[in-house]
């Protein structure tokens, strides 16, 4: 249907996350319906994206200039927030109740996944505490088996440099009903209970 | 985060149906991963498809030529289904029990949205019965009241073509389980009921 110009178009966008063959149709059929409102905009907005778009070479967060713009902000506290990827750096930033520096892990130790400390940008990590201004380093990983393990290696590879080095803490998510949790984190919250 | 470039980029992808900021968001860090195997492959797609497609002017459907690869197939059956968009002309292919042609109407009659005869393809749709050739035109319209209204509609303005006009069946959905359909799908089948 559509031609094999309008198939690719729909193959390509059906291979997104979150999106299925269904979506795709759906999506493409409406960006055809208003080619210069939607389509072609879209298709500029993703040229110009792919050009300016740069890796940020001190933390790893994606902006158009590198260093990003947390980087080059001189007011940010002398803090490293550890995070998996930069999705997780958004989600914190959007939080706005951190005032500290990230570095983006790219992903946690996975023995499933074959990905060992060699595979994660621990080395740049380490070289950011050598100048010794950095006070604290906070780990934000998933609450899973690999993001444990990882948040503990790290926190091994960290002691030498003597900076004090935190978890997220875990526990009932606000706005969670206790009946839908899982019994991990109802135990989890149960032990690291705190005075009324 | 991530820019001005990047922000425009995400505030498109979240107009698109079915998707909101986190999910654009989610879809453009994905693309920005890989940007020479997704990003810029996307970008060239939307620009190929906007150039490319175009609506077929005998029945509305898009496609790379006109007319579309339908209305120029030579075998298709001298019937005419009558749908409200492309999807669901597109939908109706994809079921593979139809070889006959299509109409696009461009939607239903609509008093709330103030749609009347004149906003929809029902001029074109009579010029195409005047050869006298249509053997039938089957309303594949919605189950709603807008869809049985421009049914009923259509209906009274084929009449004078003295073709057959037809409705799809209402009933129970193919794999639906009646406990959880509605009281107007469960009342219409039991009154269309055929012998077992």
């Amino acid at each position: 249907m559509g031609g094999p110009d309008l198939e690719h178009l729909i193959g390509l966008f059906a291979r997104l996350p979150g999106l299925g063959p269904r979506s795709a149709r759906r999506i493409v059929l409406k960006l055809l319906c208003a080619p210069n409102a939607s389509l072609l905009p879209l298709a500029d907005a993703l040229r110009a994206a792919a050009q300016a778009v740069r890796t940020c070479t001190i933390c790893g967060n994606l902006d158009s200039s590198d260093p990003c713009a947390i980087c080059a902000e001189p007011l940010r506290e002398a803090r490293i927030c550890v995070v998996e990827g930069v999705a997780d750096l958004w989600a914190l930033e959007r939080a706005h109740v951190y005032r500290g520096r990230y570095h983006i892990l790219g992903g946690t130790l996975s023995a499933l996944s074959g990905r060992g400390p060699e595979d994660l940008a621990i080395a740049p990590l380490l070289k950011r505490l050598e100048g010794g201004s950095v006070e604290e380093v906070i780990l934000a990983l998933s609450a899973t088996v690999d993001g444990a393990a990882t948040a503990h290696y790290l926190a091994s590879r960290l002691q030498p440099y003597g900076v004090l080095v935190s978890r997220l803490a875990q526990g009932v998510p606000v706005g969670g009903a206790l009946d839908v949790l899982d019994e991990g984190t109802l135990a989890t919250a149960l032990r690291a209970r705190s005075a009324a």
